[in-house]
């Protein structure tokens, strides 16, 4: 049988990985890595940084494969299930003809994998079409949104209430009524700016966890035009940004 | 100054432990445990497994100081508050009294500690009071929430769309009506067993991560009198439980 790890690496320092992270880490043959060409190489160094810090007395190796991008333009979900397909033949290919019976395969997967990440899905389909057997299993990271709350040092949070995790593109839609914090991710479009709501509070950050990180907290209304700034100014400078925010009703500073 | 610091241990494996804490952990002179007494004993003995698992080639110190409880009956998040203003005085103490200058502290928290835990808020609200002064920083750690999804092997979210996390408390409001998953923690009132949704999926984990996990995915109407009977007995057999869920909406097997 061929063996799948997906492991959630951290989505930042190098240090958040787990030690069970470490050992799944050094049990693997061969390591898929989906390169995006790009401004994202810092991760796929990153991942490979990672392997040579924590790997120990072992032979492994890489396989890299150009990752289908998604279509920009018309509907989000629906593109998103395209390059998924897409994905989707390509991960087929590397199971099936990148990886020996009895060998170990991983993927390293940015945060924890259950969070806005397709890596799961695929592995699901891919299953459930039954070209390819294997087994799998997941390990556990820590989420951007950990990271954010533990350098801004806030719950997430307030007492005995709910919390919502949502995309920019949903934000856009309005701060939901239900909920009194809201952890904003993959944001491309300044949303905060847009939010007529004079009592929030926000706590964001970009590259959080990475010797870039920059974190700025304070009333929405007062901060949002220096977080746009800082953020168009980081992406500029850096070619790529990565931000999350945590959006909080109250008057008690978010606590 | 004092420093302290607030470490997520990871919320049942010792190794969902990242390396950051492992560091951390070896910059600590004194170690603070709250003794709730009773059935949660297996959590301080962990807590001092980490310890000694963890740390190498330095001395340090456990004090242990009785945890107040909260008031059964009555508002909820009145008696929390209360509950938090006790502890801010048994932590007051212990900071005050058992840490010296120049000397780290530290507060192992289960799980992660932006997530339903009291710690941040009761050291903010110290430092707001301003009685002590200190320094201190949160390392962030494994939550309840990732165990279950990666043992369950499922994404938090549907492609594109929102997360909520609960409490039974509020789902027994009603599940929300403008997110298709949910995440349930606290629920000490088997609440699933009461939501009138029959095309609900639901993934449910108790023990996640330990040896006594236990884990049950299917529809909701399906699995729910399973789930319920399954909690009851576990809970019996141990002197106590602490479970999590996901419910999803849609017909795809939540995926
Ligand atoms: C495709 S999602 C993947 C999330 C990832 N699986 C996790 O657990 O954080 C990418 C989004 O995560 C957020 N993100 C990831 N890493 C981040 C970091 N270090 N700092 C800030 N935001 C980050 C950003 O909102 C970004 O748009
Ligand atoms: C006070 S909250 C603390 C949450 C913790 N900070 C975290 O990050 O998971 C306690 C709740 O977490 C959930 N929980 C914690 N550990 C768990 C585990 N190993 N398995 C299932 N549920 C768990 C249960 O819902 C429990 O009622």
């Amino acid at each position: 049988m061929k063996k799948l790890l997906v492991i959630g690496i951290g989505a930042g320092d190098p240090d958040y990985i787990t030690l069970q992270a470490v050992k799944a880490l050094n049990q693997v043959d061969v390591f898929f890595i989906l390169d995006k060409g790009n401004s994202k190489d810092k991760l796929i160094h990153l991942r490979r940084e990672i392997c040579e810090r924590y790997i120990s007395g072992r032979d492994y190796r890489f396989v890299e494969a150009g990752s289908p991008e998604r279509e920009r333009g018309g509907e989000y979900d629906a593109a998103v299930k395209d390059l998924n397909l897409a994905k989707q033949q390509v991960f087929e290919r590397l199971i099936g003809e990148e990886l020996g019976e009895g060998e170990c395969g991983a993927f390293l997967v940015w945060g924890d994998p259950s969070l806005y990440d397709s890596t799961l899905r695929i592995l699901q389909a891919i299953l459930r079409d039954g070209r390819l057997a294997f087994e799998y299993e997941v390990i556990p990271g820590i989420s951007s949104i950990q990271a954010l709350a533990a350098r801004h040092k806030v719950p997430l949070n307030r007492i005995g209430r709910s919390i919502e995790i949502t995309t920019g593109r949903r934000l856009a839609e309005g701060f939901p009524s239900n909920v009194d914090s809201v952890v904003v991710m993959l944001d491309a479009e300044d949303t905060y700016t847009r939010l007529d709501a004079p009592d929030l509070y926000i706590y964001w950050g970009a590259y959080v966890g990475t010797p870039d990180e920059i974190l700025i907290a304070g009333k929405l209304k007062d901060v949002a035009a220096d977080i746009a700034r800082t953020r168009q100014q980081a992406r500029e400078a850096n070619g790529w940004i990565m931000d999350t925010y945590l959006l909080r009703r109250g008057d008690d500073e978010g606590v």
